[in-house]
């Protein structure tokens, strides 16, 4: 946000002490790399993502940078562009200390397609999350605004239909061009689409609805230019909604991991247990524990 | 590269006297952007797009740059980075004197997700759709091995349950990191997904079995590391289904187009007239005369 540019927060640079073990990942396309390390001798995972080219800085840009030419050939040439800092920034995002589950979640993987029964979840999916017992702290301090509270975009509060809107941390939020936002159920007994039935409608019906408003009212974006959908298997086992822009190919928006939320309406409206009947598919990485459960069972 | 720090050609800044109109495209994803303007009275086209960072450079990175933290919540917390600019260049490509041609090049296209009833298919798409009388000409050719026959990976030439199986044009067939094959029907009446009822299940699993067994047999890939869908609008209306490696995030892969053909065929299974009474949801292009139909009876 904006406010006195003097006082900005300086932070001292924590990085310094960053002592690199090895590259997790990284994408020459999205010019984002994760870092597995230690920060003062705590597990540390650093994500660095560069930042979009913003329309409204390119004067500046243009004005303020020093150009380095690399090759010229007819109509075309290429430079390198060295900007001042402030204008080209990277994103920066440190989990400390990361459990051994955080650095394989950052781990680049294969994945496999895994078909899921009503009674695979049932005999394998549920147990193992339960068993798991993932930590969803995070989300309940959002909730009771113990963290993040100026965060959060729109907030119905009411206990059965109300949640909590707030971007999501891979938008830096200086554009729409990927806006990304989750809507964060206050009901805690939802654990994914597989606990959907047609009782949950108004809930669903409710973020939908207020959701997109919400976006129009603060973004300007209509309907018309948003993705709705939910994740399964999700990231974490507490109901929230993906709305991401149109146009813009969030990480998982494929067809094989995510669920429109006007098709899961739908499929509630003609059948209430349709999502505890149906086979689902999904993408589980190699070292998921989850994998490993559905190859023990012969499920793939 | 190295070398001699102090005799790096050092360009006079061009761009300093780049007057920008507009920006033609950008993805906030991909970190670039395409901007249309004039260098010293002459159209020109200008790209930038970030560098990908550096495993090599991350030690200076960490070591160089300045922080400003911008959220914590308990393990979380996330800053903006302010590199030397030297460390985090952005490419960029001039192109001088562009034709109208280089413009329309780089100009890119809003997209609108349209809401479908079957009413509206009814009444708006399927006469659009019969209006136009998109020529198939070119898929004729292939199922009657008039052209492409020496593509074919396979086929089923059963004139009820049959199809053929070849490469999409986008795959350059080089490696299987990006595999992406089109299975198309031999069957001539089946426009697309709304066609569809259970009387052509033996079709959808024939395509379905025999085109895994195809891809694993001539590719190695079994169906777990498989996408298949159908798209909806599809790109011509000629019943075909697409088949793609999981985690090549392939164009059109996304859930508001594509529709995995597990769930089609499930759907079905469930209610024969699933696709006839549903509504769809998809994106069109701004330019799309289709959009222009949904606009004028007030559908969008």
């Amino acid at each position: 946000g904006g406010g006195e540019v003097g006082k900005e927060p300086e932070s001292e640079n924590i990085l310094r002490e960053f002592k690199t073990s090895n590259v997790l990942s990284d994408s020459a396309r999205e010019k984002n790399i994760f870092i597995h390390g230690k920060l003062a001798d705590q597990e540390a995972v650093v994500i660095l993502e560069k930042t979009p080219i913003r329309e409204d800085t390119l004067a500046e840009l243009f004005s303020g940078s020093r150009l380095k030419l690399e090759m010229k050939n007819d109509i075309y040439s290429t430079y390198r562009l060295q900007a001042p800092p402030q204008l080209n920034e990277i994103k920066t995002t440190v989990v400390c200390p990361a459990t051994e589950k955080h650095v394989k979640k950052y781990q680049r993987q294969e994945s496999f397609l895994v078909e899921e029964t009503g009674e695979d979840y049932q005999s394998i999916t549920l147990p193992y999350i339960q068993k798991q017992s993932f930590s969803v702290q995070w989300v309940y301090n959002i909730l009771e605004k113990k963290a993040e509270a100026d965060r959060i975009v729109y907030e119905d509060p009411d206990p059965k239909v109300g949640f909590v809107l707030l971007p999501d941390f891979k938008w830096d939020q200086k554009q729409v061009d990927d806006l990304y936002l989750i809507a964060i159920a206050h009901q805690r007994d939802i654990r994914s689409l597989r606990d959907l039935t047609s009782e949950h409608l108004p809930l669903l019906q409710n973020i939908f609805q207020k959701g997109k408003e919400a976006i129009l009212e603060r973004y300007k974006l209509p309907a018309s230019k948003l993705r709705v959908y939910l994740h399964y298997q999700p990231s974490y086992y507490h109901l929230h909604v993906h709305f991401t822009k149109l146009g813009y190919e969030a990480p998982g928006c494929g067809v094989e991991r995510a669920h429109l939320l006007a098709d899961v309406i739908q499929n509630l409206q003609s059948d209430r247990q349709y999502y505890k009947s149906r086979t689902l598919y999904f993408p589980l990485r190699a070292d998921d524990g989850l994998l490993s459960k559905f190859k023990e069972t012969g499920r793939l």
